[in-house]
């Protein structure tokens, strides 16, 4: 079963950068990664404009990207009003978010549990028929940066409350870059095995250097799906300088040298990621290919 | 059984510094590796101080370090008269170097696979009854720079002259990071098994990020001692910019939250990595976890 490759630098990646990105550029290298083969992108996220000052672009930018009809373009929710927005700015998904870990919650979205599965029950009431998807999240699934090891019976037990609500697709996070190896090749292949037909999404970030390690990890636990950014930006406010997401073009060339099967296009992964500087105002993120060059850019003896 | 972590700091690290590292600083920090758990150190270079003038201070360095039973002391040599060198340094082993592809071991040691095998002949012979073992590594081992692909049926082959001239352990060195996981797991499988006895390292880069995820590759087929960089520092002329070594400290990270044996302290291998801008007088090493802190290192709320 080939890879799919989802791109969270529009969301992800450009919600930690200090410097306003002005619209017309999100909505550029949208277009651009639209084009590149991945399966699918979040685009943004129609969150209070005070809390994510970077995304108050929102609308704007869902609204006047191109269209591919293989990529799923994402929205990231909050609230039943994001949700709202989302579907007025015509996504195919919303991505709702809450974080195992009670104190990241509060921290994240100021609501308990209980308030966040009771507005996803809202959203999920509002969306139903339209034929926009829902994809759950469990943020901090493997580590909270707070209270450290979260419970697994509790990660399992808020994924069965997504399947009730008839959430279409689900995501483990590793928001803060805490999950090892071993950690995911045991605890994803049973959620795998818990989620059954429902598709199951590895959001991993790098933070401590076990991004790829982690990524192999899950695929290895029958995982296909992964969210990835390129450049491998974003990261979270507690790791100044760390790495960020899973670099999505070291992500596609690892897979070419592996002869891994997928659909993006490593050549346009990198060339997006050269922009970089030019976008973010900053050359020194965390993707490596971008540096060292492909293992098949031979030099001259 | 324990995995073996071997410093390559003061070999593979500093001899890409542009700098001057004063000795005395290279025998204060290899003396405080020594306390670390790792089980060898590569203390030093004995090539000509034209080539790396880096480690021009090789004999001052080694014969001041002070000695821990519990490690043993490693000098990369290129011919008799380092070989010479090495043993009036009192060192424990000496590591002799080819690479696999002939124009990077024209372009490294300026010599064909037979002169550097021939040397290496002469060098057995006159190492032999001093008690100072030889590791022989295999350069470019997993691909070559100029010429991509390298045979692994000459991989074998060099292993084989290795082992025929006596050599008491091997390395195969993944000299400018163009290794990935599948191939590692499957060919490092196949060379263990070819070696028998005979012990087996791996020595990774992280050029293109995929050095943690070759790390457990390598444990997967059965490899047991690593060589790694505290900082993550080294690396290969072509890639300025990009990761060098595996990162000492960040591979220990990851074998504590893996829950792999080993007998390294981390605090005092982070603490030695945070050294390091004092010393090699900058702060842009790759190292992850001397900016990202431990998976253990709470935040407050």
């Amino acid at each position: 079963m080939p890879i799919h490759i989802q791109e969270v630098i529009p969301r992800d990646g450009f919600q930690m950068e200090k410097k306003f990105i002005p619209t017309e550029d999100k909505i550029n290298i949208i277009n651009k990664i639209s084009r590149t083969g991945v399966s699918k992108i979040e685009v943004t996220s129609f969150v209070s404009p005070k809390a994510v000052p970077q995304l108050s672009d929102a609308e704007e930018v869902a609204k006047n990207i191109e269209r591919n009809k293989d990529v799923t373009y994402v929205g990231l929710v909050a609230n039943l009003r994001g949700a709202e927005r989302a579907m007025n700015a015509d996504l195919d998904e919303i991505n709702l978010v809450m974080s195992a870990s009670a104190s990241h919650n509060k921290k994240n979205v100021n609501k308990t549990h209980e308030e966040s599965l009771e507005g996803f029950s809202k959203i999920a009431a509002h969306i139903k028929g339209s034929g926009i998807k829902i994809n759950g999240t469990v943020a901090t699934a493997f580590g909270c940066p707070f209270e450290g090891a979260i419970s697994e019976k509790a990660v399992m037990g808020f994924i069965r409350k997504y399947i009730d609500l008839g959430m279409d697709s689900i995501t483990l996070a590793d928001t803060t870059g805490m999950a090892n190896p071993s950690q995911i090749k045991r605890f994803a292949a049973e959620v795998k095995d818990y989620a059954g037909e429902i598709p199951l999404t590895l959001h991993l970030h790098d933070t401590r250097g076990m991004g790829l390690a982690n990524l192999i990890a899950g695929m290895e636990a029958g995982v296909t799906r992964f969210d990835s950014a390129i450049g491998g930006i974003g990261g979270c406010p507690f790791a100044p300088g760390a790495s960020g997401n899973i670099c999505t073009e070291d992500v596609v060339h690892m897979f070419g040298e592996m002869g891994i099967s997928h659909t993006a296009d490593l050549d346009q992964l990198i060339s997006i990621s050269k922009e970089l500087p030019d976008i973010i105002g900053r050359s020194d993120y965390p993707g490596q290919v971008v540096k060292a060059g492909k293992v098949s850019d031979l030099h001259e003896f």
